[in-house]
């Protein structure tokens, strides 16, 4: 397979799309980014890189985070974990507050706010030092030692949250949230804000397609069997309301963020990250959703 | 891998839930079913078969039949298609209205009874004669002749029908639905109410195995590129509001109904079929459910 | 009270109104009538009478039949008539089918559409001829002969009718509606079709105003505690989604139409008809509402 | 008419339904309250005065406070208010949020907990000391001095408080309501968690039976037209989910609360506070309505 020419060919595909979607509006922070950016990074379990554009730009991860943080918390509970919260696709928009009320405040799975407040609430409440642990953790998958939060846009998102407020009360009158709800949104929004670039991003997804395990490192992150069961998550819930759509184009599992990253894998092949700051109009990176969709075309490959 | 005797396991371990769950009651003639009968069909695209329990008799498929019409559907309308019927997981029990009057009457995929409606719709409007083109077309992917509709299963559909009379009418509303509304779910129930076995399920369902081929023919069912996009609807939305549940325990395409019945595929390796009438409470087969999740553990094949 | 003056007034603060709002457009045999139209009809319990403009032009009455339906029910069945259906106002769009989900198909009140289909099922059951003995009834209260359907708007009504179709199937799903769907639709439009003049609805609305007798008549409708409720009903419910904006500035009973009619009361004291085909966005008559307001607040009669 | 022997016979009648219901469990401070008790305080505007039971013990007004605070901003803000909040019933449960989804946020009226938080939103922006302030205005329409609000109550409010927060913070989202969401729930429940007894609220309720003065008093509350217009409101929206069977029921204006009180007025003629902690599955007190019931059915006066 010649990713390399893939990697190329697929940057030139996408630029006619460079103007499309636009920018979250919510997170006043995340409006000052010069929105017509586009990195890839492609790592082969082989051992190959490849890598195109701002493939070194840091950004704010923002909800690739809760595959980080549900890996967490799946490793300390086991399956009880979804006991706290399901496995369902909501099929609603990602901030949605009706469906809990028929659900008794139980999530429907932790690729969504309300379950990643919940999945939130799990480490709150068992680690020693939340945002210090999930940090050191991410940076351990990652490869790299240089990631960080991003203070400006934790304080950007927690002037504006409002939904996020009302949401996670929503959840604690239903009794489904132990830890107060300042404190709990603060690490939620230290999760959010952590920057990446797709390089650490594309590094730290390799443990989901290598069956938990970094290429040449013997230290395994949860079971082979609760691998594969995040990765059938990420492929049912990863992209808000889009995620049929996404897999029904893309057919990989993956997770984007309102900063305009994804990142996704290729079981037993490759991890992959991309990042473009435009958003179409369910929260999904325009340019990136285009370029996943060129890579599973160009490379044949598929799971289906 | 040692199919047959992975069979042999399989139907020991689900027998303990025999009694589990009800046979579905809202079609009567379905309640007159002896309700523990269980059978199980897998056919190896190399050729090997391997069956087990009451896997050669007939029951009726009822919504697995909504892959077959999609199917039929796609090939007529290729990819414009999707403008009739999206491809998002409902994330809402199987017959409800709601979503629709938010979503301007278009149901959300060809899985949900909203979008056989609008699916059934297509194929009366443009098959010469609807019924039986399609009884011919599965008769053609099944390889048998002897499968037929139940007069008897229509009859009693139709005299319990009022919330799918409803949700057709709910959607006509909306101008999606062109012919008359007693033709349509006449046309819909007889697809219901096709009676097929486990040997011919799975022999159907080859096509979606094997990109869109029969092994040993020449004859092409959509494209390719196609039938992955079949593959990856299945996934997301074959098994209800228990879609994600599924996908996250069991992992391979597949489609359930409430006769029991669930085909499912392995791409590129095999297909298969199960049959246990009892239900679980989101209308899935409950032997049938533990023995596909069986299968994908003792196989060790994952498509995640 | 000057009322001959105070109706002149009113005539001349309505003019300005004319052009505002749109006739029904989903009944396409409505949308044929000349829209510009205003008529008023005002009967004092003493014997006066007022009228003005297009009083005594006929037009369908549409939702007001459901005063006269329900009426009737209620006189069958008495307080049981209320397990059938209930007297809060829905809070929803006169035609939604949500809140019946969650309410077990039970219809919030009478004067909604899903209300009006379980009081026409009751009178279908129950009376030997329910097209005429309804039209008999009306009749008799409007006292005069000259009443009758329009087969144009019922065969109208049916050919668009979907979400009426859906709606009663669906109550029908919850075993709510003992009767034939198409028998009670077509009961249901011929109901809907009478056309009346306002002279003739504030003739037959007296009986509300007047504790259930026609004055110098000896007949009784229903009890005086009952036509309380009825009008205690009408004031909550009684102009679909605009009930509390109507009870706010108008504050007397009384029920609307999309053919434009209102019909309304004030206790023990007068009785009135307005018309005019033009309605808000709500479904109620434009400037029929704004007379309504003006006759109370130029009365100063209010029963608040 | 002889109120004393009818507050008699009421008190009788009400007796055998002392058991039923349940005190409000979800302010744990409530729940301590012996739930038996029973008081009636009647006031005519002739001055004549009929009290029975526990007519003089104070209890936990809040949403009768609704009332109050709500005419406070009417008198601020004249009509402009009704731009700020709806007059329509909500048709759902009393703390829902689902409606407010749909409806951009916008309460659909001021007695319920929503609308209340953007009423006290208002109150809380335009007056000097706003706690101090309506505190001053309730005595003195109550003519009494000797009223408080209860810290401990307020304490326990403010400790399950998370679906009003989430209700608030929701509003905030949609940049209705302006202040600090903790600042107004503090603000919210002080007016909530004042103490009153029978005789106070019947005192403060005459300005509504009396077109805006108190007895003998020459200053005006509002224009008489808006004290019409609140009674309007009370009538269709002041028993949550109720408030339909009230007004058929009992047909004259009134605000129930969960500390089990619920204030009322016939128009012209006088005003009543009932109490008793016992609360049916809708939030208002049992043998409250029971009372009010028979005192329209006792005197015969009715508004309809």
């Amino acid at each position: 397979m010649d990713y390399k020419k893939i990697i190329q060919e697929i940057h030139e595909e996408v630029m006619p799309f460079r103007g499309d979607g636009n920018v979250a509006s919510y997170i006043p922070e995340l409006e000052k980014i010069q929105p017509d950016q586009f990195g890839m990074y492609l790592k082969c379990l082989g051992g190959a890189d490849y890598e195109i554009g701002a493939s070194q730009t840091k950004f704010s991860i923002q909800s690739i985070s809760k595959v980080f943080s549900t890996t967490m918390a799946y490793e300390l509970l086991g399956e009880a974990l979804w006991e706290f919260v399901g496995v369902e696709p909501s099929g609603d928009p990602f901030n949605s507050i009706m469906q809990l009320e028929y659900e008794d405040g139980k999530p429907r799975n932790p690729m969504i706010n309300a379950g990643a407040f919940v999945i939130s609430d799990i480490l709150y409440s068992r680690l020693d030092n939340p945002k210090e642990d999930l940090l050191k953790f991410v940076r351990i998958i990652a490869g790299e030692e240089d990631i960080h939060p991003n203070a400006a846009v934790i304080a950007s998102e927690k002037s504006t949250g409002y939904r996020n407020a009302s949401l996670a009360n929503f959840i604690k009158s239903f009794g489904r949230i132990e830890n107060d709800i300042n404190d709990l949104l603060d690490f939620y929004y230290f999760q959010c804000s952590i920057e990446m670039t797709c390089r650490q991003l594309a590094h730290a997804f390799q443990i989901f397609a290598n069956h938990g395990k970094l290429p040449g490192d013997n230290v395994q992150f949860l079971t082979s069997s609760q691998i594969k069961r995040m990765n059938a998550l990420m492929q049912t819930c990863g992209f808000y309301d889009e995620s049929g759509d996404y897999t029904f184009k893309v057919g990989i599992p993956g997770k984007s963020g309102v900063g305009g990253g994804i990142a996704a894998l290729f079981p037993q092949e490759y991890s992959v990250a991309v990042w473009s700051p435009r958003l179409n109009t369910k929260g999904n990176s325009v340019m990136g959703i285009k370029a996943l969709e060129l890579l599973t075309t160009k490379t044949g490959l598929s799971i289906f």
